[in-house]
């Protein structure tokens, strides 16, 4: 196993097949500097245009349409002193009358203190100040999609990219399904911390450090997977909610089957113990996490 | 206070502004034995027509439209052996192409054991059987909605209903916009056990008894909100789940302003420390609720 | 068959299952004078709270749930020299943030020349003066819904309801499911025009003298149906647009049975042929219709 | 004026920014034969593979990011003696419920008779032969979209692409917003004839020759806009249909806008006159149009 400190050249503002930045062999190891959604560094230096812009792609050596990549987060660590997020929520999540009340959608920055783990929002209205603690996460990451799309990183699909999902966090291991030679991983747009939904259009964005192991495996999935210490869980990626959900609970479907249970035990074991998380409800499309406690996994 | 046993004589398939079965005083509890959806009771006797059948209208002396009733869940637990799920998950929560496959809604039995608070169920297609710790709660409850209305126990509204959200448990209190005089409080359809989402159409149904204090305060809501030992909540209840969140949302602000935070602290506590539940998926309303940890709340 | 002259004495809120004001034969006529959505009448005058006040209900002898009310709308006559609309977009029928720009919700008067069958908006922004011709049409009309439901005036659901469907005007018959002895049925809510959506919230709202046909038939059908000269229609009432439009659908291939096409021959009667329209996308349940002309029916 | 007899050597599967295959001067009439959705030409080879293969791109000199590219559609002639249709109603259309009971997706042979301008369905299960008269249209067609995005021809968005609309046929004028040099105009999929929300997943595919006129203006548009001899009309893609319907109406006030109408006049006039229709509930982003008699329109 080999680790790489990846330093890009370039970013990307889609998921799509392109020239391979780095190459690794599966089961490596990559360490790289992500920079903010604006394309401000861990310097607060602007080096590139605003959009979630990617680090990658890296090709994993023998990887192909069908497989399966794997990848495990080792770390995601803030690099910089703040973040920024947005002061207003999104017109999406409220009722579509009061959107009329809403602020402007000003930019706001937080203090993170990587000793203390917090985040702290300087002036925050009438709520005094504000401090939460640090819960990094990968706003956007996934692979190359099918068929040649160039997929904005703007928004997400079966391939992965701008889930904003809070458990895709250091511990986790993802699941992308392979659509091009060599998978071609992307990965950006962290967050020191977001909420659910994402509904302010934000996390708290900043630089991060990230680490994640890279490997490929010989089955095939539809859409994201993932692990936590203590849940597996499945991603749909589409508007509305509904239909995210619906691609989340197919896909976790297919996974317990493969795991032994047929239709009914499946039903009978989700209906009873599934937990349904919001991955965001701002991006073009919504993200929708099916999750459920390992404990209740067939053995 | 005052303790009330209350046994109904009659049950009830609609929320609406009918003649009190029970009266009390702000303040009193009110223990009462629920039987399950589809009509049987804790002896296994079809004792009424199913479809969410009602304890109720419970009158609360002095609360006037406009006011608030207050209901302290101080118990829910199971009173009977077993409880009966479906078998198939809901054909509106997978790809609408899969949905050609799914098995028959056939009902299964789960048997309930009261000491090891778990169910069991005895036959569960390829997953051998299948054990779950009991999480009891209120699938449907709430208070005669506005404008003479008569709204159906299959479906919930700003007068609460058929919410199914597993966090109306024992230990929580859930509060109800009060719209006729007395505010005619309603309960039933509990369950030993539901996942989020209920998403076979049903949790672990069974009866219950179940212990409530109902009071009434003079302030307004529009939509149910909840509190438990750690967390606030507001509920939206309506199609699709984007806009059961929007009011979720929104009325989680309109709680929030009361405690003093403008649109713009309200923001940036909700967008990076929100979280949303699903509560049901399957009703004609959607069920979403907008939680916070009262750690975050200001002082 | 008789005329029957129906003067309210009261008017109603919900579609319940209420002593009737009026009991006719089937196949008689009832000629009755409906008030604006705000319960303004011919005169100007406010006799009836606001929120679409119904005429009715009127009960058809021998009517049994499970039957069909069948009601031709024989004439829908603007009764007053104004009417009456709102003057902004609905905040739910443009994108969520441009909602922030919306003018007031301002009331604006249109006068109604009924010589010349057009309406005229004596101030109008910009645009200058703007006539329209007159398109008369029944908002809100249907029967007692089943299980002692009652269902405001404000939404639809399978009973009809407040549809806003500008195809039920003069010369259209609608039916729609008796779920009630005697069927009972309301009407009210015209308007002297409406656009697609009623995405101002209001068609123009008008007093209008209304005749109509009732009889029943013994046959069952599940959503509101209807037919113009040229075509016939189902009707779905329900949120999101999509699923308005599924039971529409829905209701549409079970009509096609009925005359004798199987599955495969209505998907490809519909897919090839079928019209939707939007009766309304503000309402809590929205409206959608599945169209077809007759032309293609099987003889 | 030129007219450009066009060949493809080759097909694509994305509208992106890809070389130009032809390059015309703005105001060419550019002619060419589109195969069909399958890949099927006028012979009924199988000449490319499946998923709506796209003639073009097709340069148009000078025109650049923020212009708006104008394409008048002058002529779509089936070319083949046969088109294809599915003969089962999408699962989405339907209840979900109801899905289950759906036929197969079977392909269905439809005769074209093009003296008598007539679709004939050979075998038609309960309905013996359906004959409907043509009315034929560009499937997909559209431009380069922004910022390096690859948009695959299965759905639609700003860019325009596959949006199943039947008014887009011979004598409508349609724009869309130029995102790249040049433009980049791709077109394909073409039917003899489709229903309202394509809901069996197909009009009737076949190979046409189109001619189209090709020109560019120096304005801004955000979607796509279109004029027939009676009606102009703006076009939403996204899911649900009510985004889609938020797009085109949001669109149609800048556009009335362009014509001098504030908010509040744009408000009367669509709230009163508009016309939405459904171009197709089927692909991965729904395609709404908001629809307005030009006879309404201020002079």
């Amino acid at each position: 196993m080999t680790t790489h400190n990846f330093v890009p050249a370039a970013y990307h503002h889609v998921l799509a097949t392109l020239p391979p930045a780095l190459t690794v062999e599966s089961g490596d190891v990559v360490v790289t500097e992500t920079i903010d959604a604006n394309g401000w560094d861990k310097h607060g230096d602007k080096v590139w245009k605003a959009g979630n812009p990617m680090n990658g792609p890296i090709a994993i050596v023998g990887a192909q349409p069908g497989d399966t990549l794997k990848v495990e987060i080792l770390s995601v660590t803030p690099s910089r002193a703040t973040g920024w997020t947005r002061a207003a929520l999104a017109a999406n999540v409220v009722e579509p009358e009061f959107a009329r009340q809403l602020p402007p959608r000003d930019r706001a920055i937080w203090r993170i203190d990587r000793n203390a783990q917090t985040a702290t929002l300087a002036h925050s209205g009438g709520a005094g100040q504000l401090t939460l603690p640090l819960a990094p996460m990968i706003g956007c990451f996934g692979v190359a999609p099918a068929g040649g799309q160039a997929i904005s990183t703007a928004t997400s699909a079966e391939h992965g990219g701008n889930m904003d999902y809070r458990r895709f966090g250091p511990g986790t291991t993802a699941w992308f399904p392979v659509a091009a030679p060599g998978a071609l991983f992307f990965l950006g747009d962290c967050h020191a911390l977001q909420g659910d939904g994402e509904i302010v259009g934000t996390g708290i964005e900043t630089a991060c450090e990230v680490a994640v192991r890279l490997s490929f495996e010989k089955r095939s999935i539809v859409w994201p997977r993932g692990e936590t210490e203590r849940d597996i869980f499945t991603i749909g990626n589409a508007r509305p909610l509904e239909q995210a959900l619906q691609h989340a609970t197919t896909e976790m479907v297919r996974w317990l089957a493969e795991m032994g249970l047929d239709l009914v035990a499946a039903s009978h074991l989700l209906g009873q113990a599934v937990r349904y998380d919001i991955g965001n409800v701002y991006d073009p499309a919504y993200t929708v996490a099916c999750r459920l406690n390992k404990n209740w996994l067939p053995r």
